[in-house]
């Protein structure tokens, strides 16, 4: 029995069917990030009418508040949160990078200072299973430790060991069996060590595999080139999950290198900054010429925002700083990803992605390179 | 033709229609106030969802931001902010005294100091219904003086003639005929002067009656006894609407004294503070004994939020300053504030109103005095 079928292929470009314990996804598929139990603006009944399949919390936020006992009671982040499609939960060894200034990593996992109060914390490979195992989610994921993008070969070559010995010790404290848990191919800007981890995990045939360690600070083409050495390196038949990537040209760049799930805070990030997605790139609508708009802000958009309100009343509601703003403009972002998907999705089954791709990166104005620090950043403080 | 039939009376209370040029109107009723064109937090779907029948919007917010040019784009407020049933706006002479730091008050009108950005401005009688005619709102209110609770009846008697003057200008004013335009029974807290001023504007037979001057600083008990004053100098058959107040214990006070229509911006802003309405009183959410409780807040509540999410979630979201937290949090005050006027609605055509009154009484944990200064400041703020 497979959890993963694949319909369609376009080169590396497919479609297909993940099964979880909480239902099928489709993939390629774009995960909003809910860090907290909320998807920042949004409820569960916005993810539904957005299309969301599925969602991903962070285990390391979740275990510091609620806390782990809340969870208990609810018997999983499923029912905390009203959600009853699939969620991901991530292992919290990105807030080992992210955190940096509030964390010390040795041999037995990860020792914080919690970003609340203070209060010090260890997440081992076994803990952080326990903790996803209480959080009940549909695919989890092992610690695992994440580099900045310019750590020299040596350091990058350790953590890629490290993390392959906490995902066996993970795979030892695992109990439950109806959680997919993947492993993390680490290597940084390293096609060799990239190499060398994806067969290290392939030998241990994981239900699906992370591409960790990257949109960490290193520019574009060299995130493209890491991605597409990665995917060529694990097997076709399983999920391939790309983690905190989601900028619209980032999604075709990947999708096209074979990358199957993507999760990322920018898209709602930007969104509570006035930023919405439009097939032109990224557009302010707090930019005065949206003022007297009584259209809305993209007439073929079929999103709850665009199907009720003017571009002159979001921009108005950014003005006034009113918090209506951050959902709508946070609905639109994730709305334009799922459109954005389908159409990635429809035209692999049609054989058509390369010419999708061509003229989708004719019409969007990718965020420049600045843009691109900011995104970086943006995922630091997560 | 009369714009007001009443259906049922039971002493001083009483449950009538109002009709207006978007649709009738159930009374007594709670309109939220959408300052800034958005109830804080919520769309106006929200609100239909909510059992919202008439919503109000600022004068003196609106002028200054988005501007009236946008609202001649949109041909009014209504279509602006997507809200196709009833409005009322108000004139700005409440911010008069709220934003007394802001203003000069001459016989021509207000002068304003924008709180946006510093810029002079001079709301007259004769703006101030072109305003109000370019929101094309569906009740509007003339320029008026308020004055706070403790000022001397001098003062009073000046303002509220002043207020007269200002209504007559505003009759001269006046283009439209659709909107209906009420009249401001101002007086503080003297009882004879809110009977000059009653006599005054009755002496113009006004589609409707405000209520002004209240909700300034004074006791609650100096409140209901001027409200029972003024509503007894009233005619029977108009509407009568008392400006600024909006506690559940103040609704049925008031009805009780024969208001019909009200305003607050309280159930909101305690919401975005983790207060909560319950027949037993005012509950803060946030409090520990909320962590892990997996039913909703108020099982008895048909809200969207205790129809989907448990008192721990919101518990949660208000911890982690989510602003989901906010829009729950909201609609369910909102919500309790509809299901409280259809309780006193069915209460008043059974002629049961003085039993669910003392029933009411009985069990509500009233806000205390130092919540009651809250209030005032609240207001004073908007």
């Amino acid at each position: 029995m497979t959890n993963f079928e694949i319909k369609s292929s376009d080169n590396n470009a497919r479609v297909a069917i993940l099964n979880t314990s909480h239902g099928s996804i489709e993939t390629p598929v774009f995960m909003p990030v809910a860090t907290q139990a909320s998807v920042k603006s949004l409820s569960s009944e916005d993810l539904h009418n957005i299309g969301a399949q599925i969602i991903l919390g962070n285990s390391y936020h979740l275990y510091l508040r609620p806390g782990m006992e809340v969870f208990g009671v609810f018997g999983g982040l499923h029912e905390f949160m009203n959600w009853d499609l699939p969620i991901l939960t991530d292992s919290g060894g990105f807030q080992g990078f992210s955190l940096e200034h509030l964390r010390k990593i040795n041999e037995d996992g990860i020792i914080f200072k919690s970003h609340i109060d203070g209060s010090v914390h260890e997440l081992t490979p076994e803990s952080v299973i326990e903790i996803q195992s209480k959080l009940n989610s549909d695919i989890a994921m092992p610690l695992d430790v994440c580099l900045p993008s310019d750590s020299n070969e040596q350091d990058v070559e350790q953590a890629m060991d490290r993390t392959f010995r906490w995902l066996n010790r993970s795979l030892d404290a695992k109990k439950t069996t109806h959680q997919l848990l993947f492993g993390i191919v680490q290597g940084g800007l390293f096609k060799d060590l990239r190499a060398k981890s994806a067969d290290l995990l392939t030998s241990l045939d994981m239900p699906g595999y992370s591409i960790g360690g990257l949109s960490v600070g290193e520019s574009k083409k060299e995130m493209y080139d890491m991605v597409e050495a990665t995917t060529s390196f694990l097997p076709v038949n399983k999920p391939r999950y790309l983690m905190g990537v989601g900028s619209p040209e980032d999604l075709v760049e990947c999708v096209y290198r074979g990358v199957d799930m993507f999760d990322c805070v920018l898209p709602t990030r930007v969104a509570r900054n006035g930023a919405l997605f439009s097939y032109y790139g990224r557009v302010n609508v707090t930019s005065l010429k949206y003022k007297f708009i009584d259209d809305p802000f993209d007439k073929d958009c079929n999103c709850y925002s665009c199907n009720n309100f003017s571009a002159a009343y979001i921009h108005h509601l950014f003005k006034a700083k009113e918090y209506l703003a951050y959902r709508l403009a946070s609905i639109h972002n994730l709305y334009f990803l799922t459109n954005l998907m389908d159409r990635i999705k429809k035209s692999i089954v049609n054989n058509e992605f390369d010419d999708f791709r061509d003229d989708f990166l004719k019409n969007y104005k990718p965020a420049n390179e600045n843009v691109r620090l900011t995104q970086a950043k943006a995922r630091s403080k997560k």
